[in-house]
């Protein structure tokens, strides 16, 4: 992979200012389609070893094209609130919005391989990141993102040459670090394993593109040029183009008609007297658990899905009652804002991941592309098709980074819904008007239950299990999301 | 102030539990009608001694209004990029958007409070405090941010009392904490200090409820009373009212026409070799400065203005090219998206404030306020007229941070705009085609240059002070720029 970037490619002087001009206004021509266009981010990451030129890189790219339309971010230090998400939080901060830019200096490939460079990771780590990392480029670029991923090389002589070359120049002693000799004595170890990372992801949708460092003309081309032929295919792409993509098989349905959701018992019910005893205690133990000592190690995200009237809200505020309100945010899902409609689907559920020791909790949630979007057709069948996976990737990192994942579906009969329904219509609340909108929906109650049935079953993980929530009784419904939520933190604390 | 908060006032259980349902009935229609009428955020200060009920009452709300609707922050200790940001971007961070409520819990009250009772401040701080919390207190006002602050007040013995009663209940001791009597040792300091900034701080539109916190019937249905009728007589307000209140007096313009700008002498310019021989000189100091160890306490924000085609882009991409770009970022200001339309004016440019070590470059600013809101009628007189203090404030306290301000007016003659604009008709460079708005924009050029000399006069502050380029010279304009720029860093560091 990296012996032809040790071929000592250059270029002349002359023939890079020949080439450069007519370069650079592509660039320009291509990142102001770009913007115009406003359909795809550019999401370009830098990686390699030290001295082979990436900064140099950045900053050419940022001198060629309009700087105002590029976010370079450097990933350094995570911060404390970076800290306490999981590890890609700080990446999905930085992702660029559609018709824009973005260069990531340093990427999730940099812990992986450090960490296996200096043995504080087992080779087999390595392995499960690189699967992780795959799912997620492929995730990206299903959604749409361009992704282009440069790896700078330099042979061992030409880094120890380079190296010693900054150190001697009085004006740049202060780049060469201890760090960067730790890392060159570590060379051989760096080369292996980083190749062996660099083969291993490089996908058609997210392609390393290997580039010699020793010769600035060279390596500024050929990023320049690389970019360039990347967006500007994808620019003239038809847009169809990208719909007809979508082969994924639709699922079949069990041809006996019978849904996980049609085993539930909808008759079970709890006195009213029951209920208040039930809710105290659970309340109470809900609100101590939350001052565990250990609990500040972890955080709780809570999914709420359901047919309209299910009770969502009616639990979520039995849940929020037990907590102290500076310890938890409840994100109403509704229509996603222009910045959350520029971005992965994902993205708008990332930025609202609660710090350690808070509670986030989604009414609605990244599940409405499995629901609504995919009954209504808001996106394609194969967007859908791999959206089990996507979550449950997600999912999966939070549960990693110790996120308590509590998800709820609260199942009601179509009769308890109607019935609801009517007295909405006869309440003085008006939160509880009920609109168009929601006789629409019930309309289509038999392709949500399927839907329903489908993403629980696709869903339903060892590291965040679905509980279905018998809600036809609204006491019985809030004890047992109650008691749910209580037995998943006791079980993790 | 307090004296009406220490009458042991009293709400018995029965009269309660008469009023709350038809008090949590009523704030559950009014938080729904807030949604729908979307054009004004409640944002709710919790302050107050320890005991009082703060924390009940809090959750009290979110139990007796739909929680998904409601943001709730604690301040605690800020995280470390709060501290890296001027002391009001945490706050700034937690605005609720239009149509929500927003309670936070600690506030601007809460550092100069403490500060001061434990002497480490002087009281003339305090007072400056106070000042500063006024203007901008006015400012979120103006902006239609509804703000109701409550004090939550208790007696000396009442608060002994509460702490001794929370201390014997094996349940809640672990409430009390060693801080809490240090701060009930100093409890007449802290009378003293905070009724002093109560009163100097309640005004008509961000006035101080002081509650008394001992009962906890009466503090919560006091709370929940002044709540609704806040927001209750908001709603009903007709919109024009909010406009009729722009009575502030126009500008007068200089009865001879002459302006700032117009003393410029815009024939000044550089041949090309000494630019280039400047353009390296320059960039090479603004490169070693930004690695100047000081530096790393400091951070950069620069503000270009300027007509169309003045040269903005040309000299901040001068400016970049001397920079690691993993050490700025630009912000091209162009139409707020929703999430910011949902917030005062400066929020937007809130959130992109540069952490310590960083620029944060902005192609048009804030400024727009002043420059095509006013010409284009799109905020009123009022607001605009507002806005010159509002943004003198505002860059007082990124100065106070160790932020250096950078504010460039870029002046070219409306002959060489033309040129510009024909010349770019010309171009192969896409992004430089002309829109009919810029064409348009050029037939006010008139009211925009007495607009500019206005704000440039208005604004130009020992803090932050103006530098008028005179760019009908490009070469001249851009090495003028930098020489600012470096200059302005040299002088801080």
């Amino acid at each position: 992979m990296f012996e032809a970037a040790e071929l000592g490619h250059k270029l002349s002087k002359a023939a890079y200012h020949k080439i450069e001009p007519a370069l650079r206004a592509d660039l320009l021509d291509a990142q102001f389609d770009l913007s115009k266009n406003g359909t795809f981010p550019v999401l370009v990451l830098i990686s390699g070893v030290r001295g082979a030129g990436k900064g140099e890189t950045v900053n050419l790219l940022n001198e060629w094209m309009d700087p105002r339309h590029i976010h370079t971010y450097a990933f350094d230090k995570p911060t404390d609130e970076e800290r306490e998400r999981p590890p890609m939080w700080r990446y999905w901060r930085a992702f660029p919005p559609k018709g824009r830019i973005g260069i990531l200096f340093g990427s999730w490939y940099t812990s992986p391989i450090t960490d296996l460079v200096f043995k504080r990771i087992k080779q087999r780590d390595l392995a499960q990141a690189e699967d992780e990392i795959l799912r997620m480029e492929k995730m990206l670029a299903d959604e749409g993102v361009l992704i282009l991923k440069f790896w700078f090389h330099l042979s061992k002589r030409a880094q120890r040459k380079r190296l010693k070359a900054l150190e001697a120049d009085p004006e740049t002693r202060w780049r060469v670090t201890r760090r960067d000799w730790t890392f060159f004595a570590k060379y051989d170890r760096f080369y292996r394993i980083s190749e062996e990372v660099v083969r291993a992801t490089s996908t058609a949708h997210a392609p390393w593109i290997v580039v010699e460092g020793e010769d600035p003309e060279y390596r500024s081309v050929t990023v320049g040029k690389t970019l360039l032929e990347a967006m500007r295919k994808r620019l003239d792409q038809k847009p169809e183009r990208r719909a007809r993509r979508s082969t994924a098989p639709p699922i079949v349905e069990p041809v006996d008609h019978v849904h996980l959701l049609d085993r539930l018992d909808l008759t079970l019910s709890l006195s009213k007297a029951r209920y208040e005893n039930e809710l105290e205690t659970l309340q109470r133990k809900l609100a101590l658990l939350t001052r565990h000592k250990r609990f500040a190690r972890h955080s709780v995200v809570c999914v709420f899905e359901g047919m309209d009237a299910a009770g969502k809200g009616g639990a979520i505020r039995r849940v929020t009652a037990a907590l102290d309100a500076r310890l938890y945010h409840t994100v109403p899902v509704a229509a996603p804002t222009d910045e959350e409609r520029a971005q992965p689907y994902l993205w708008r559920f990332w930025r609202q991941l609660p710090r350690l020791g808070r509670f986030g909790i989604f009414d609605r949630s990244w599940y409405g592309r499995l629901l609504v979007e995919r009954i209504e057709g808001f996106c394609s069948v194969a967007d859908w098709m791999r959206a089990y996976g996507e979550i449950n990737d997600f999912e999966e990192q939070l549960a990693r980074h110790g996120v308590i994942v509590a998800k709820f579906w609260l199942q009601i009969t179509a009769a308890e819904q109607l019935k609801r329904f009517k007295a909405r219509e006869r309440t003085r609340f008006k939160r509880f008007k009920i609109t168009p909108e929601d006789w629409r929906n019930r309309k289509r109650w038999d392709a949500y239950q399927v839907a329903a049935a489908d993403m629980i079953e696709r869903t339903s993980t060892a590291h965040a299990p679905w509980t279905l929530i018998e809600a036809n009784d609204k006491y019985y419904a809030r004890a047992k999301v109650l008691r749910s939520l209580v037995e998943g933190i006791e079980s993790i604390l």
